[in-house]
C-alpha cells in the first residue's frame, strides 16, 4: 500500500499498436510489477465497458471512428503472476462530447504515455464474489488506523 | 509552490465507504498535508457540483444510479488546520455518456486511489471573495519570474 | 524515455490568465524542458479540438460560458527549441454533461497545476506527416526489446 519510487517512462506508442496490449507488453518487458498509468492522445475503433453489478460482469460499448483520447488513467499490478494494466479512458468525438469506462481496447493514432513505476510489496488482484479481479482493501478497523485486510 | 516527493500511496477503498471523507481521513491518518490524488473505479450515486458565478456557490447535481469512475483527479492541502481533499470525477453511464465536476461525494464500489505526498511549505486554503475557499496564487510581477502572491 | 524525477510544483493560476500560455510560460521560466501536467479548476471560453486525419489538421470547437475543469492532463516536450504544452481537458458544464478534447486555450476562473518535471535526454516534437508533432515512438523491433526509432 505504501509504495517507493521507482524509474518513470514518458514515451510515445508507434501508430497501429492496441494500446493496453502495448502497455501491458511494456510492463512486461521492464519488468514492472506495480505502477501509476495515464495518457492523452486519439484511439480508433475504442471498446469500452460498464460494469453491470447484477450480471457480475462488463457491458462491452463499442465505439466507431477515432476519438480524443482526453484522458487514460489507471495502475499497473499483479494478476495471476504477471503484471496487468488497468485502465480507464475518456474519449471524445469530433463534436467534443466526451464517452468513456473501462478500456479494453483501443488502436493508436497516438499515444504519450506516463509511467510511475511504484516498488514494494507486491499488489494482487484476486478473483472477488462480484466478478471483478480486485486488490485487498484497506480497511479502518479502529479509529486512526488503516491497515490491509482481506476483503470476500 | 515547489515541494519535494514525499511518500506514494496505492490502495483499494472498502466497498460501501463514500470516496472523499475516506480520502479525507487517510490524509489525516497518515499526516498528509499536501499531495496530488489519482483514482479510477465505480461510484454509486455520486454528487458533483458545479460552480455557480453569479450565486457565488455550488449546483448540485445528483447522479442515480452505478458510473464507472472514469477519473478521479485532484489534491490534498491545508483548509482550517486539516487535510482537505479537492476532487474532480469524470463519470460514466451504462451507455458510456460521462458526466462530471466538483466532487461532493459518492459511495464506493471500487476505488482504486493513488496518493503522491508532497513536502513543503504549508499550502492553505482561504475564503475568497468569489464564494471558493483558494490557496494563493502564483503571479508574474515580472517578465521571467513567477512568484507567490495574496489575492482577493 | 526514462527519466529521473525532476522538481515537483504545485500552484493556483491567478484567475482571468489564459491557461495554455501560462503553463508554458511558467515552464520557460523555470527551465522546464519535460514533465507531466495536470489540473483541475474551471475554464471560460475553452477551445478544443478534435483531429481531422483526412485533412490533417484540429477541427475547432469553441464552448460557451464557464466549465468546470474536471480533467487537465498532458505533458511538456521540446518543440522547436523551447517547451511545448501538449494538454487535453474535459470539461463539464452547468448540467454535468462532459466535452472535451486538445486544448487550445481557456480562461482561468481556477486552475490548481501540478507539474511534475522529468530529467533525461530531449524529448523533442518534430512535424510528421500525418499534419502533427510528435516524438519518435518507441517500437519493439524484437521480442523482449522496446527501444527508440524515427518514425515518418
Amino acid at each position: 500500500m505504501e509504495f517507493n519510487s521507482g524509474r518513470v517512462f514518458l514515451f510515445r506508442v508507434p501508430e497501429g499498436e492496441e494500446l493496453v496490449t502495448f502497455i501491458t507488453k511494456f510492463a512486461e518487458e521492464k519488468g514492472i510489477k506495480a505502477a501509476v498509468v495515464s495518457a492523452i492522445g486519439s484511439l480508433k475503433s475504442p471498446r469500452i465497458g460498464y460494469f453491470d453489478e447484477e450480471r457480475g460482469e462488463y457491458k462491452i460499448i463499442k465505439l466507431e471512428g477515432t476519438y480524443e483520447l482526453v484522458s487514460l488513467m489507471g495502475n499497473i499490478s499483479l494478476k495471476e503472476g504477471g503484471p496487468f494494466a488497468h485502465l480507464h479512458a475518456a474519449l471524445g468525438d469530433s463534436e467534443g462530447r466526451l464517452y468513456g469506462g473501462h478500456l479494453f481496447e483501443g488502436e493508436v493514432f497516438v499515444a504519450e504515455v506516463f509511467v510511475q513505476e511504484l516498488i514494494g510489496e507486491p499488489l494482487e488482484r484476486k478473483p472477488r464474489k462480484n466478478g471483478l479481479s480486485l486488490w485487498d482493501a484497506i480497511t479502518r478497523r479502529t479509529p486512526g488506523n488503516l491497515s490491509l485486510q482481506p476483503s470476500p
